[in-house]
């Protein structure tokens, strides 16, 4: 039962999506469909759809899809922003179509997020909601940009970025859901998808040295690109005792200078300093706190979102 | 009593925006604001109040400052794609904030549009005609940038790429007014601001070669960065039949490669063949069709969309 909301849901957003982009003109939604089709697991829309309950589907599927679209609009410009070359191991649409068509094509995914809302029966309750998380992605983005400037970034300033760039589009998505479900139990929804989307965000640092090539990732892209995640916020705040060569690594981490033999150093390095187990246990602190809001909850909504849980978290059981 | 309208409904906006753009983070909400206070007349949020007659304020003004937010990020973003240096005398935003700020500041623009419309009454009714209108934008641009490569763009798709990038958030502008004042006469206010809209564009492109510099543009700019105007387009109709200094001329237009000295030239030219004539022609007819709409309204409704005609378009008659 379970296992069929999860494999129905991506298709019918997908089928959404497929019938709502517009052909013309080309220059402006290629690049659309090919931002929309670069085989996401439409992760939002499922908590849209779980946290909608019994509603029916065209109260619900239209803010999923707005969802996804506010999503995939933010992974166009931010790669931009990050100068990234690749997303899912395809070109970035900047670098697929030039910098020109992914300003405007990502402008244009907006547009159609608000057309979707748009055909949303609560479509005037929804906008605040998408408003706010809108603004929240756009600030969390430009928190994320000032900290590559920075060395002193605090764990609990690397908690609110994440909030507002990635939690919040979580929540964004359960609260649209409940929305569609006459606003049934709508906070302790949005409580639930804040959480996992902060958890989510946690784990989505600590495989970038601990995962497989299976999560699509990069192993060690953010220690080469120098980003500014969890793990290294963690190491960053023992950098007064670290020295010689676990220094040097450090700081050519700071300085975007780390290569790819560099990777495995510094797993090592952030394993030496618990960095890895820190972090691990922050997600799970964050996991069980989600889990936990759900007690409240009809058996079967319940259900649906220990196994979205799950399956964000890549946990088998 | 009209000019008194008029007088008041920019602070009114002004006003609105000041209280509604956050502080914090500056490194995103300082070109949000610089965006904002360039000194634009707030004609489009004029026209939501004129035609939203005699609805009170709390029912129009957050549309109002919608369609004022949408408009400057369509300018923040249409610069980057443009290499735009300047707008009304000061550094576009990528200019003096980084393309990244830019980026960014024009995606918050939006949410903070996305997040005045929800303040509205009406917001539902109201997210269709913004989300329609920010669809046309994006499509408008397209085109515009597309025609960049072309030297067969017809008048006829010249007007309809000023339609979409242009007169659709006039048309927003008045459809959300009349949406606030209960739908009265929608249909007439959209036909009125979707032509006067046109007619805006036209004379637009004229003043950009018989314009004083108290428009706020340079002389001849379009001319020197080769835009695809309704001028160009109608002198390039006649291109077969042009020779000498004429052809040079025109080609180096169509080329880029025109200087200010050349301006001159290109609106003798330009006269010569009839072109400024034939685009004023153009302009009159759509004022005139945009104004014949009006003939229906009350009368403090019309008199006051035939005063922003008069003001739009600079006539003193």
């Amino acid at each position: 039962m379970l296992r069929m909301i999860f494999d129905q849901i991506p298709p019918k957003v997908d089928s959404y999506l497929a019938g709502y982009i517009p052909a013309q003109p080309g220059s402006l939604y290629d690049p659309v469909r090919a931002a929309l089709s670069s085989g996401g697991k439409r992760v939002r829309p499922t908590l849209t759809a779980l946290a909608a309950g019994e509603a029916a589907e065209a109260a619900w599927l239209p803010a999923a899809a707005a969802v996804e679209l506010l999503h995939a609009f933010t992974l166009v410009h931010d790669d931009i922003m990050d100068n990234a070359e690749t997303r899912r191991g395809r070109p970035a649409i900047h670098i697929a179509f030039g910098l020109n068509a992914a300003i405007l094509s990502g402008d244009a995914i907006v547009a159609l997020a608000t057309g979707a809302l748009a055909q949303s029966p609560n479509a005037g309750d929804m906008l605040a909601e998408f408003s706010a998380g809108f603004r929240a992605v756009c600030e969390g983005q430009a928190l994320d940009k000032e900290f590559e400037d920075r060395d002193d970034v605090s764990v609990k300033e690397y908690l609110t970025m994440v909030e507002l760039k990635t939690a919040r589009i979580f929540e964004l998505a359960a609260a649209l859901g409940a929305i569609a479900n006459g606003g049934a139990n709508i906070e302790i929804l949005r409580r639930f998808a804040r959480e996992i989307g902060i958890a989510f965000q946690l784990q989505d640092d600590l495989l970038d040295l601990t995962g497989g090539e299976s999560f699509g990732k990069t192993i060690g892209g953010d220690i080469i690109e120098g980003k500014r995640t969890v793990l290294f916020v963690l190491a960053m705040q023992q950098h007064n005792d670290i020295q010689g060569e676990d220094l040097r690594l450090l700081d050519g981490i700071r300085e975007c200078s780390a290569t790819l033999e560099d990777v495995p150093l510094a797993r090592t390095l952030f394993r030496r300093l618990g960095v890895l187990d820190e972090t691990a246990s922050m997600a799970a602190k964050y996991t069980k706190s989600a889990e936990r809001q759900l007690e409240s909850l009809p058996d079967m909504q319940r259900n649906g979102l220990l196994e979205f849980s799950k399956r964000l978290l890549g946990r088998t059981v």
